[in-house]
């Protein structure tokens, strides 16, 4: 067996390649990040790379199907596929690198002021010094002072507080903070330290974390982070493959996530300056998968039919179980899952928005790889699981990238040809899901392609490629000689059987209900996807139904507002195990005539769905 | 530097050593056992090796005090203090290795039955299988099954459980066995698997473990093994000190505890024909230092006056937080402790015995390196720790040792000659505590030690060692030319400074209380010492006072029966929390005159002491 010399650009990385060792392998073991959605089976192109210099071997079926021979006489490869046989000087390109990407944090939601009732609070306590003729231990003597000060009786402290007590009273000169849950001390403090919880809403492809002021319920800091998992499969699908397939992919996930955690909890502290060992409390938001692999639980059988949940209900582990680095005694507080692919993260999405209040039929919806839906109607709730696909974050798109600078995420056809808008205006390198939307609902509009999702010819910027037709975008001359960036057939195709999910998800909850599309007063769009698509593009397309537009609202990162909710109130808390155990779920497959609904949403255009039957308006 | 090959026997260990390491370090490094009382200060001579062949530098001044020349000659060498200049080949005397011992875990305490309400319980439920039409989550379906089947609404499964439960549930045909710890599910069991709980009396020295049936409440099997914590000094004080000079060394002392643990239950399970993982509960009593150094706590201020332990609060902790390998969510509670000197240990001597029952004053003694002695009176508890130091284990005498076999634990002077008995009837190689206990009244009844405790001349086997006299208990013409086995000056000193010190703890309390040596209507006597005690020694050298023998009651292992108690009853469990806040502790040094009674204990013979006087009766 050889080793070889690799050179990863423009990173910068060198390492050695054993000859029966992919380029994709090899990048990972060397901490170089290559974009995988497929999880390296050869089925999409998201790890393609320029090999500059040197040599593979021959290329496999799946890359001849990816390239076209030019391309690969230009030395483009799949990373999953190629093997070197010589040192090589590889070139990555920017859409196939996990770029720092756009992270939404923010909500637009208002009135999230709830009262403050966090499941921690803070006691500043001053204690006696100990003497011969007051022997009483550290730990006493501290609950003592808690009731006399405070009026709490506390019945233990954690073991992992006493550890560090006896030092930190003492050289604390006998005052201190301590942190109390229910009747437990899980922290302790120097008197005048803030007293900090930390949400985090752990999504399969970003994290947004906040730094919550505890005393007055203030965020004092928030981030976005890419989930580390990603270079392990882009959708949650793939990682749980990955982590049945083997107990150190399924360990090595769960250690991902944690680190992603503390990682985010360093960062935050460092926005705010503090320490996270001032972080009392964390509430955990995510769907059912990352819940999952978060806490180290088996998955398995959340991948398979039935898709049953190890649990559903609340869970509560204390942090340092789990190896995240905040308060020794803090609890971790995962918000309830409705279903094996109805997660916390829903839970939280409905929490912050309280679609049960006003008095028309209101729908939620967070669009990803899976789309959940809900639809609250009379105060009833019920929740739909859409497997959308991974078309929206780039996945199965010939050129589609997440929304990192370069992706094209606005884009018109005026005058007969194409404008459109990047990420940070930076040169275009592929398109995100908002930009693919668009592109679709264009040529729908423009007469590129019909009803039935079919391209048409005429177009100057149609042309064929193999035995596949495209709608060049950007074409090579435009990227000054890198590979086009352009529309498949296949690309329609996706996203055909994207929103065709969501369409007949929504469709399925409404006719369960027995309502109809007109009858909605309110869409809530929730998730960074919904934020920055185009409400009139996914109309156009028939993703959404076509209502007016101001029953619309695209509110941001509500996930994240009700995992702050959550820990800032243990009202809201209960309300969100309340809340979850009286969503009704409902499996699509299960649903009458569900494959029906599905084939008549598949369809492009502005139209009403209603018991199977698409009735086009306009 | 050099390295030399070291020959440990009769062990039959090899490995090497640095001419800077001692042969202590080395054997421990190796994981060879040699006792050493005084934590490799050379002080004692219980680390005593003798060099077969080969060499080391020359004897330090530690070793010319414990050995004469001739000794040196022979090659005897502290093992701490000798470092090796070549390859040795080195004999350990049985005298230096923590041999197996004789362990006492039975108790002799009679209505110990109490109605069985343990704080885990075990519920057989039988669960319906998931569908697309029930896909509730596992944990949700367990806990709806018991809900139905046993009228119990659990609110929560550990994650540890949540971990196992998705395969369990389906290996198991979906019937299982819960254990249930308040509301949490603590362990998943097949149906007919034994519902088990463990009680461990960590002591200084040794460890009694139990393996109790929770749904019988009998004890199926039982064990003793030494405390591996030995190794690092024999007695709980230089355990401390050593685990306040270095982080690494607490942490090891902990390690050690913990893996102790951890192969008792092995073996009891073994015993018992179960496994570990079916262990849903342990109880685990030990005095302060044990206790804290069992849950890893720091130990510093424990160690100094004003002696304040961390906690003393009963505290309950996940078992594999701390690495105890049992079932996956079970709890280790630990009895509460009284104050800085009297842990746990006494609290389940005094819930096992009850000595508030009675209506005369009780005294419950726990004999040991720490001396806990308890006094009730009229309802009311005081306890007071007498540091009674290592003599009753062997330490500071020359030739003591544990009772491991060859000890000697009987002695008569009978006719002029010495008549003794060792244990297991081997051969002598020392003397432990109830040995020279005999030795000592032996002495005082036969003339050759006066009342103030100095050793006469006139019996044939007295004789002097450099400045010392010692009593020949075995010579070396018996011992066929190993060193013999005798009693010296200093040794009866020693006992003199442990008696007393436990004879004046008796008196602070009965002064305290306002009632005298002869108010006592029962003396318990606790712990394997305890037990195995001529207590006609004991008052013919003054350490207990001169009531009828039929006051004295020697009860065995009750720590252990107290933590059996508190396994299978939380009332029991409530009790010792009780008790425990109820004790009084009273601080030796803090008590009047206290020196003036300590000097007037340490007189051998029969007498009364009462407000520092001491009464000769015979």
């Amino acid at each position: 067996m050889a080793t070889h010399n690799i050179d990863f650009e423009p990173v910068g990385r060198r390492g050695q390649c054993q000859d029966d060792e992919s380029l994709l392998a090899c990048a990972r073991r060397l901490g170089v990040s290559i974009s995988s959605v497929c999880g390296g089976r050869g089925t999409c192109r998201t790890c393609r790379v320029q090999v500059v210099s040197g040599g593979t071997a021959a290329a496999t079926a799946h890359e001849r199907a990816a390239f076209t021979p030019q391309e690969l006489e230009a030395g483009w490869r799949l990373a999953c596929q190629a093997r070197p046989v010589r040192d090589c000087k590889l070139s990555i390109p920017p859409e196939s690198m996990p770029a720092p990407q756009r992270m939404l944090v923010e909500s637009r939601l208002v009135g999230m002021t709830v009262p403050l009732e966090p499941p921690v609070r803070a006691y500043a306590v001053e204690l006696s010094a100990p003497a011969l003729s007051d022997p009483r231990a550290d730990a006493d003597r501290l609950l003592d002072a808690i009731e006399r000060q405070h009026g709490l009786r506390c019945h233990n402290v954690d073991v992992g507080v006493l550890r560090m007590m006896p030092d930190a009273l003492r050289s604390g000169g006998w005052r201190c903070q301590a942190a109390v849950r229910g009747t437990e001390v899980v922290a302790l403090s120097p008197s005048s330290s803030a007293h900090l919880g930390l949400a985090v809403d752990l999504g399969t492809t970003k994290i947004a974390g906040y730094l919550v002021d505890l005393g007055t319920g203030m965020t004092l800091a928030s981030a976005g982070a890419m989930n580390p998992q990603i270079a392990h499969g882009e959708d949650a699908i793939t990682r749980l493959a990955a982590a049945i397939g083997s107990a150190g992919e399924a360990e090595r996930l769960h250690k991902l996530a944690l680190e992603a955690v503390n990682e985010m909890a360093v960062a935050l502290c460092a926005q705010a300056g503090c320490q996270p060992a001032q972080i009392a409390e964390t509430v955990v938001v995510g769907n059912t998968a990352m819940h999952h692999l978060f806490l180290g639980l088996p998955v398995a059988h959340l991948a398979r039919s039935p898709f049953i949940p190890a649990v559903t209900g609340p869970v509560d582990v204390k942090a340092r179980e789990l190896g995240l680095d905040i308060a020794p005694g803090a609890y971790v507080h995962l918000l309830p899952n409705i279903a094996g692919f109805v997660g916390g993260d829903h839970v939280a999405a409905l929490l912050a928005t309280e679609p049960w209040r006003p008095e028309r039929p209101v729908l939620l919806l967070d669009i990803g790889t899976n789309t959940e839906v809900s639809l609250t109607k009379d105060g009833a709730t019920t929740a739909v699981s859409c497997a959308s696909g991974p078309a929206f974050e780039g996945g199965h798109i010939k050129d589609g990238m997440r929304a990192a600078p370069g992706a094209i995420e606005r884009l018109r056809i005026a005058d007969g040809d194409v404008q459109y808008q990047t990420i940070d205006n930076a040169l275009p390198v592929g398109i995100c899901g908002s930009g693919i939307l668009d592109s679709v609902a264009q040529f729908y509009l423009a007469g590129v392609v019909d009803q039935g999702g079919r391209l048409r010819d005429g177009h100057p910027r149609m042309r064929s490629r193999g035995e596949q037709r495209e709608f060049v975008l950007v074409s090579e001359r435009e990227r000054s000689g890198h590979p086009a960036v352009s529309v498949t057939q296949r690309d329609i195709r996706e996203v055909q059987l994207a929103k065709a999910a969501i369409r007949a998800g929504i469709q399925v909850l409404l006719e369960a209900a027995g309502c109809t599309e007109e009858d909605l007063g309110q869409v809530i769009i929730a998730g960074a996807l919904g934020t920055y698509i185009d409400v009139s593009s996914a109309i156009a397309v028939g993703m959404l139904p076509p209502l007016p537009l101001d029953r619309f609202r695209q509110v941001g990162n509500a996930a994240g507002a009700g995992a702050r909710l959550a820990l800032v109130s243990i009202r809201k808390r209960a309300e969100a195990q309340a809340l979850a155990s009286r969503v009704s779920y409902v499996e699509l497959g299960n649903a009458p005539a569900f494959g029906q609904t599905f084939l008549q949403a598949s369809a492009l255009g502005r139209y009403r769905l209603a018991h199977g039957k698409r009735e086009a308006i306009e």
